[in-house]
């Protein structure tokens, strides 16, 4: 098996070669290529104790490839997916361009893994989403959730490295990445605002793409707000189900599933952090806790944390990769 | 009028100083002088162009004064306002301790300053619910709230001076107030937790300080979360109403309610950030929109920062002594 990655420089390309370095899911791989924009072409990125070239990419390369990884833009994605899907090619995409096409699955392998075989192109989710359905899904499948409300605190690395470099190195001068001060600040997320919903592109993501992975018209609100972190996200989250809930079912639900670790300690105050995640697998759930206003108790909070260059990018997409061959 | 200002040295006195010097509400006052825990006695604060030395306070000081403003936590305010309660003194109490007392008006002046004539002792809400409440306060009028859903972007000053100086001048040392890493890290409120109920003191405030404010048993539920920030608040808000609304007229309450300002500008992605409204007396609301999984359109989503050092204190207590004397 050839695995091409695209977008190699990248930090959620970045991440994915480092997963396949460690392969703690002992995938088969023979020869592993590297692709980037013309700026990296030429550079040497180690890999085991050898030297990957970054090359450039052409309509050959498809023919020698049998898995494609996209750590690309979504418009990069769209002109390599056009030319590459005539090819007998796995590509995984890590970009938004195909995740609402009805013939691309979209998935969280502990979800719907199911949906990786008899499939060419897989869809990566968004970031916020990975972390969220994962822990939504579990708790759906046991109570049926009426809603959802999240507001989300991203870090500096959802916006790639010139993001991060914002953040950490260049925090008192100008900002080309997010137009404002970065560091000691808080402002809603980066992207563009549907001028008709007045919901940026992230917050829809989150309530578009959840409903396709849990493959249920739920309802979910979403606010996603930027804060100075550097690599994992955390989410708030309110949870309005169908049915009367227990705190101790729901802790065990989220202790059972594969990819949560619950962190909920309310004698010491320890709950789950950005800095507790970072390069870590599994997302952290804690401050699991009924609504009081609510004495039907259908109604819960939850606060999250994940790594979202793993879980939120890079992990999702070896597993699934690990899944589909 | 003699004022005395308890806990002078703190951040909200120091505020309360600032406040009184400037004097925008033109407050006609005597004498002031300034009260502080031991280890500042003595010491000089330049106010005005002469100094004031910061007293020792003792039972015989409160008859010398017309009006007391404590900066003090909830067990000195306790101590001081069972000594002072016999003198004729207008009490003003940022701390906890008396807000829900049935006798003691909790008071945003905009909200209920009726509340302060005929009244000795006047509680200042927590930081958090004086800018929720300014928002929610003419929103609730017109439309009616049925339930509230908030989660909080708190900054270090939250936390006094030592707090703040954890976050900006200590960051990567040891962590005497938070017991973890403040800079680039996110963490559940700092304040003890309902081992019963499981929220932390914070939200327990919000959820009850809230309906004593807005003097209605609405339905809330509050999630408080530290963010490295350094004075202002931010607050993500889903609000359900019982009635249908409209933006344009939430926007025009909104733009009508004195304190409260709009930042809502999706084309240029400028909404609330806590780093433009440091040192501002209004609260700044925007992300006004629509839950879109709400088809009856009674619920929305609101994103708020305010200065929590003043509307969220200082400026609050303020604007109370304007109303009382």
């Amino acid at each position: 098996m050839n695995i091409g990655i695209f977008g190699a420089t990248g930090l959620v390309g970045k991440e994915f070669l480092k997963l396949l370095d460690e392969n703690h899911l002992n995938i088969k791989f023979n020869k592993l290529r590297l692709f980037a924009s013309e700026s990296s072409i030429g550079k040497k990125i180690n890999f085991r104790n050898s030297n990957l070239i970054i090359e450039n990419y052409n309509d050959k390369v498809y023919s020698e490839l049998d898995v494609l990884i996209l750590c690309t833009s979504s418009n990069v994605s769209k002109i390599i997916i056009n030319s590459a899907k005539n090819y007998d090619c796995l590509i995984i995409d890590n970009s938004s361009a195909f995740r609402f096409d009805k013939d691309v699955p979209l998935v969280v392998p502990e979800i719907n893994g199911h949906l990786i075989k008899n499939n060419n192109i897989i869809a990566n989710p968004n970031c916020c989403t990975a972390l969220l359905t994962l822990v939504l899904y579990p708790l759906h499948l046991k109570y049926k959730i009426n809603k959802v409300i999240v507001s989300t605190y991203q870090s500096a690395s959802g916006a790639g490295q010139k993001g991060l470099d914002e953040l950490v190195l260049n925090a008192t001068e100008s900002y080309p990445i997010f137009g404002r001060q970065y560091l000691y600040n808080v402002f809603s997320h980066n992207s563009e605002i549907d001028l008709h919903t007045r919901y940026n592109d992230e917050e829809l993501k989150i309530i578009l793409e959840t409903k396709k992975i849990l493959n249920s018209d739920i309802k979910i609100s979403a606010t996603c707000v930027r804060v100075p972190t550097i690599r994992a996200h955390a989410e708030s989250i309110h949870i309005e189900f169908q049915n009367e809930t227990k705190l101790n079912d729901i802790r065990n639900i989220l202790n059972n599933q594969s990819g949560v670790i619950i962190e909920d300690d309310i004698e010491n105050n320890e709950f789950p952090e950005p800095i507790k995640v970072e390069n870590k697998f599994e997302v952290m759930v804690g401050r699991i806790r009924h609504d009081l206003s609510d004495d039907s108790k259908k109604s819960i909070n939850l606060f999250l944390c994940g790594d979202q260059l793993l879980k939120g990018a890079a992990l999702n997409a070896y597993q699934i990769l690990n899944l589909g061959t």
